[in-house]
């Protein structure tokens, strides 16, 4: 299936869904970027989720965003518990273009929910020379460090830097050392995990698939990993005026309810800092740099963050992508309602 | 001794290298912060390493320090090989003056060296009620994910949340699972080291203390910390027109020479986004709901980061600080001087 094909299958599901024209292709963008990056996951898949929940009210499907100027460089954009893609697309704007003109920008959101992967908000803004810090809260999956009891979000975290006329630099991670499909896929070949990943109920450091998915994901880097979740869900639930921590709806649990997740956009407008072909330049060589390192298994070269999600990306653009049969009748089912 | 004694002695050393008096001054008041919250590897002992350097003509005593406005809210700032807590001090407070005015104010800096710890920075910007970001690049010893030679920094990141008459969430974290010295403390204990914290010279993770450290740091989660650091290294060190990855000089092979490290600083005034008593009922609510978390070891309650440090400041600067009498000896004999 072409990029374009998904494009306008997935934004028809939405419409059928009731979801307004615009807003229909914003969160088909967003989801179908997630598809074209190889993280179906992330991608048109989520409109199980998401139209599950639309249906039992539990999202907005015609919500009214809220614009406050709090600052000239910041946004407070109240999603109005809209899709997330919605909010996070308006949030990426408003902080675009108050970046545009100022430099930098932020947009703080709440009042949002599930927003996609993050990868695809930082190439939205890379391809317009924006480098960009993103970040959202979320259900609760981690305890703290020392704790027994899941109080933060496996916090999603990304950064994008762009490289006029190449390939842009993407970081976009979970502060879980593994996600919990792989604990999953674990249990289900019979095989034990290492004991970073998770914890059990207890807290206590596990090998044991079964009760690691019955406990916590361990943050990467311990405290360390711990602390960044915890400040992702500073600056996207708490200053943001969303919900956090463990006042943060769980949505398997709760699925008619709003969620108030918060999301930030920090926008760095990199034309003020110089020529597209300076910047060019130190993206080739920062990259070479990285390349040329010696491998320690000659075949397996250094990459850079993104790089692997880039080619497919590429690949995906010329070839078209699979998508799962059964996604594909979802998608259909909703887009007949349109 | 008091923070008041630690604080005098300490600009006097660094007038009595040669520095003027304001910014000896501004380099005495970071690395007496890093004393007063317990890291004293970041703190006044740093006078060793700042003055040979000083002496020998790798750091510029008197810098000329440039401050260019290339967009409202982004100050760039050229150090002119100064020492880093005074060019880290300037940039700071240029940010947070663009933050006052704006909303958000973004410093990006060249041409500095060594800026001490993070944490510091993070604080002072807490105080004026700015939440932050903030970064710097480093000299290399982190291999990439796959390689087997030092290619990237151990980037020191920090992030700082206020909290209006309470205690501020302040992380200041390498990306590296250790710091050198533990494994230099492994080898002289001569115990194994666990095999997640270094590679050997091939880039093979090792036990041994003494392969790791003739070989590289391991990032945090992976390549998940490799990804972090080098972002760091982008904003801080390319972005900012300053040196980055292996064009980094060695301060130790090489301490003649300037360094040529960048930082970045993102500054958000709190003030624009509620009332203090907003932020501040907030925070205790987000600490309070981490205390509360049941403990996996019942005499060791849940922590937020920084928490232990702001202890440990709190209580220095009421009992004062114990600095070690060589370093006190060569406070004193630079202080002579002045």
């Amino acid at each position: 299936m072409t990029e374009a094909e998904l494009q306008a299958l997935t934004a028809r599901a939405f419409q059928g869904l009731g979801v307004r024209a615009r807003d229909a292709e914003d969160t088909a963008r967003i989801l179908v970027l997630g598809d074209l990056f190889g993280h179906a996951t992330h991608g048109v898949s989520r409109v199980e989720s998401y139209g599950e929940r639309l249906e039992l009210g539990g999202i907005n499907r015609a919500p009214l965003i809220r614009v406050e100027d709090v600052a000239p460089a910041i946004a407070r954009v109240d999603g109005d518990n809209g899709l997330g893609p919605v909010v996070g697309t308006r949030a990426l704007n408003e902080a675009m273009a108050r970046a545009r003109h100022l430099g930098v920008g932020l947009a703080l959101a709440r009042g949002s929910n599930h927003f996609g992967a993050i990868a695809p908000y930082c190439w939205l803004a890379a391809q317009e020379g924006f480098a960009s810090i993103i970040g959202s809260n979320s259900t609760t999956t981690i305890a703290p460090t020392g704790g027994r009891e899941a109080r933060l979000g496996n916090s999603p975290l990304g950064f994008g830097i762009p490289h006029p006329g190449g390939r842009p630099v993407i970081l976009d991670m979970a502060l879980s050392v593994v996600a919990r499909a792989r604990i999953r896929a674990a249990l289900t070949r019979g095989e034990a995990i290492p004991d970073t990943w998770a914890t059990d109920r207890e807290g206590r450091p596990t090998t044991d698939p079964k009760a690691a998915l019955e406990g916590f994901l361990l943050p990467i880097g311990g405290y360390k990993g711990y602390g960044l979740a915890l400040i992702v869900d500073l600056f996207a639930g708490l200053l943001s005026g969303a919900s956090y921590l463990t006042h943060v709806k769980s949505w398997s649990e709760d699925p008619g309810a709003a969620q108030d997740l918060g999301h930030f956009f920090i926008l760095i407008d990199t034309a003020r800092l110089g020529s597209s072909e300076w910047l060019a330049q130190r993206m080739v060589d920062f990259a070479a740099i990285l390349h040329d390192t010696p491998a320690t298994d000659p075949g397996k070269p250094v990459r850079l963050p993104g790089e692997i999600e880039l080619e497919r990306f590429e690949r995906h653009r010329q070839e078209g992508v699979q998508v799962e049969t059964r996604v594909l009748g979802i998608l259909e089912r909703y887009a007949a309602r349109a």
